[in-house]
């Protein structure tokens, strides 16, 4: 019994791997999807258990045929296997062959759409008062005009519409949506794709691939509506949940990886909720999932929220913590579930735990370190007196003194750069230096999530994510995250945005129309200085 | 505890009623809607128990308005919310009013429409060959095609899809979007309609209503989306559920009324089976249900099926006999879920009875009285010698001669006529007379079966209903169903039709392309003097 215990006791601590050496490419941070490399579409396959056999190209390409022209339904429910099996057991390169082939040669009928086109511009277009005097010959006018449109809207759909509709119906065949969505987008990332069979046909490199675009815009948008929260099932996962399932969170948990059974158990124990979205055609896996924890206050660093022990009594927690949210599928990419899910958890929580009124995140600022550098790197290369200096006068002597024995450099900023690019991430480790550099890296990084932005949203994904949501950014916590990963992407500050129930719908509102970023008076005073050195700077 | 034995026991045994006066118009027979009266949209609101007020027509508009044209969505689920109340608030005639505006109102934009064409018409078509060969050009123009026809599809959408799109993802929105259907197919039903309010608007009485019938049919496509097979769950309804979920069974049987809580527990118990359809939007209420009865032979009458005891011990079953499928949602007329729900049910039977090796049902005929009647009324006004006499000369001088004393006529067919025109069924009570029309009744019947058609399809609904789903006429049965509807539907007659799993696909695909119904030779048999007739006729 005692040998039971501690045999179980040591697999418990037993550091966790995913269920597949690929899975690692699978995994999504915060809704955000880095483009797939090469081995997207292998990590698909390998995670089905088929990528060890080369299937014949010939073979799948006439399988998928027959699954978008047969009509026999039960025929159809073998081709569309087949196809399946088929596709799973393709190289990458003759997967991206396919998916152009079905682009391409399932795409409209573009003489009918024209036909039809030419017939409606035909068509007098009835005047609203004309009608209500001669009611009679308006209803024949207008019935032409819906009809034409009825065979417009169903013209201008691809036939590459009827495989992802019979997909859809097909068990296991939104899943397999998902994956060749995954593909596709890992296609459209591959800039440089060298033909390999049919060169006449394949022979374009690089560049935009328009045709390839518009089977991803149209997948997606099916995806949709398939997945519309209606079709949606909020779970709450806990401990009593399947292994298989239990595995899917270990595997996908994205943003702060779960070290071991015990870990797991306790995110999914007292003081901590998990929850994720089901859909019926893909059962026993979320397809997202959020991880909350139950606090006093809102926490400052991963570590209370992780690591500290014990957890805040549930009756005692006033604040729900929103640390972890992944998705499990690349093919999702774009399609915002974490939304709804958010304010689904919201919602169950207020109502199950009266007591709880604050519902904020701990999110990791992927896209700091990176704009950081970026920017330290153009301004050194203009090396022009006249550009900005990122650095005020007092922190650049202060920096300039304490980096002495750590880094080098011609200025302040370029002191900074090297300190903040060395992967030994020295400063850390010097109080003096970090102190320094505190100030700097604050302001900057209010900047960045408050000011830098990309077709008027926030340049950071995260931030993005939270502020479509209608979140606002309540505070920045300095060192909240000393993992590596933490101190690459962000030199360890971590973000608490606020989720104020009667402010979301106000907050998006205001994000969407006109890109405007609600934050915390705390968070805007790190700006005041740098709006009035940026002033300056315009004369 | 004797007492309360006695207590139940009159409970179980007290007559049902439907759960409102007004349910019954919500029967549907057979997945065949009939046109619903003007009644159909009060029924549909007094469900909800809020027929009671009249609301405010201007106020309901408005807030239709809101809703299709808010952004915020917290304040949207307000306006949707208030949308549905109000809506439930309506009379009849203002709800017609109101579906008009929608569909009038929130229309397309034909100008935009019609510029985005005369944009695309002037592009010039990229040919495949010469896009071989240079692969830049054909990509830029190609990528022109993919804009204007994904603006096309897009401006090809009418205003209200962002109505049925935001009830969709709506708690309680599906469910409001199948009762708003269900009164536009009243609507649409309702042909002489006399304007109320805006005269100068609603002035069209009778006659089509295109625009109304857009409406249908873009919600209608809505509806199969949103209710493909993938999204619904097979639920085995058992005893075990709960009262609201049975009493909805109770109330939406609709083809052998279910008479009191004793008759519905055998219907769930020992020998039976009952499945239904349930979407996760609509949770409780199963948007169609089947229920089938596992027996050693094909059962030949519904007596046998119902009411004849003890049911037969399951091990010793081979047929499961579907002798009841029924819709609950008149708004999802036209939406043959029924096809899939037949399709799966026969999927479990055969999983978990591998004894059971014949699919069956046992149909009642609902248009064959009607059918028959109208032939012989009309062959009596042409009153010409050259028309078909639909007896042969042994039947009819068999039938003249036995009907003496319970009917006249000029000739046989005006006797058979006004025989099965009366409401008493006297021909039932003799079993001279009945004897002598059983011959004329079952070959008519074979000949109304097979033969009659509307648009290529079996004139009678059931009928068409089975055959396209893929099954075959097996067996017609004499004296099958004597309660008074089968007797008026039918005059008693009732079909097994049969769903032989290996050729379901097959037969599904000739009926539909071809027409061609299936049927067993002993029904054939009772064709085939008929056609000699029909050659000797058209000499």
């Amino acid at each position: 019994m005692n040998k039971n215990k501690k045999a179980l006791s040591i697999l418990m601590r037993t550091r966790m791997r995913p269920p597949s050496p690929s899975s690692s490419t699978n995994r999504i941070n915060h809704m955000q999807f880095p483009p797939l490399d090469g081995g997207g579409g292998v990590s698909s396959s390998s995670q089905d258990g088929s990528a060890s056999f080369h299937t014949d190209f010939e073979r799948v390409r006439e399988s998928m045929h027959s699954a978008i022209s047969m009509n026999k339904t039960e025929i159809l429910d073998a081709a569309l296997d087949d196809f399946s099996e088929g596709y799973f057991g393709l190289h990458n390169e003759d997967r991206r062959t396919l998916l152009l082939t079905l682009a391409r040669e399932y795409d409209l009928n573009r003489i009918q759409v024209r036909e039809l086109m030419k017939q409606y511009l035909g068509l007098e277009l009835p005047s609203g008062d004309k009608a209500a005097e001669n009611v009679h010959e308006e209803e024949g006018s207008f019935s032409a005009f819906y009809r034409i449109e009825r065979n417009l809207r169903h013209s201008l759909k691809p036939m590459y519409e009827v495989l992802f509709e019979r997909l859809n119906t097909h068990p296991g065949g939104l899943r397999f949506l998902s994956i060749m969505r995954a593909d596709i987008l890992s296609f459209l990332a591959y800039h440089f794709w060298t033909p390999k069979r049919n060169p006449k046909h394949m022979s374009f490199q690089g560049g935009k691939c328009s045709v390839v675009e518009a089977l991803d815009s149209y997948l997606k948008e099916k995806l949709i509506t398939w997945l519309s929260p209606a079709n949606l099932q909020l779970h709450h996962i806990t401990w009593d949940d399947s292994a298989s399932l239990l595995e899917k969170i270990v595997a996908y948990e994205a943003v702060h990886p779960i070290s071991n059974l015990l870990d797991l158990k306790r995110r999914l124990g007292v003081g901590c909720r998990c929850f994720g979205y089901l859909h019926p055609a893909i059962p026993g896996e979320p397809l997202i999932f959020i991880e909350v924890a139950l606090m006093k206050t809102v926490a400052q660093t991963i570590q209370e929220v992780l690591w500290d022990d014990p957890p805040t009594p549930e009756s005692e927690a006033t604040c729900a913590l929103f640390y972890s949210i992944s998705s499990t599928q690349p093919g999702l990419s774009g399609i915002n579930l974490g939304k709804f899910l958010i304010k689904r958890v919201i919602d169950v929580v207020r109502r199950d735990m009266p007591g709880i009124s604050t519902f904020a995140t701990l999110s990791p600022i992927p896209g700091y370190m990176q704009w950081l550098l970026s920017k330290l790197a153009s301004v050194e290369r203009s090396g022009s007196t006249f550009s900005e200096n990122l650095l005020k006068p007092e922190e650049e002597s202060a920096l300039l003194e304490a980096a002495e024995e750590f880094a080098t450099g011609k200025n302040g900023m370029e002191v900074m750069r090297n300190l903040l690019s060395s992967t030994s991430y020295e400063w850390t480790k010097s109080e003096k230096l970090s102190l320094v550099l505190k100030t700097p890296l604050m302001r900057l990084c209010a900047r960045y999530l408050l000011q830098e932005k990309k077709r008027g949203k926030a340049l950071d994904s995260v931030g993005n994510f939270h502020l479509q949501n209608g979140a606002m950014i309540g505070r920045m916590n300095w060192m909240a995250d000393r993992s590596e990963k933490g101190l690459r992407q962000s030199a360890g500050v971590m973000v608490n945005y606020i989720y104020k129930v009667d402010h979301i719908e106000e907050n998006a509102q205001s994000y969407f129309s006109k890109g405007e970023i609600q934050a915390s008076d705390e968070v805007r005073a790190y700006l005041e200085p740098q709006e009035d050195l940026q002033e300056e700077m315009k004369d």
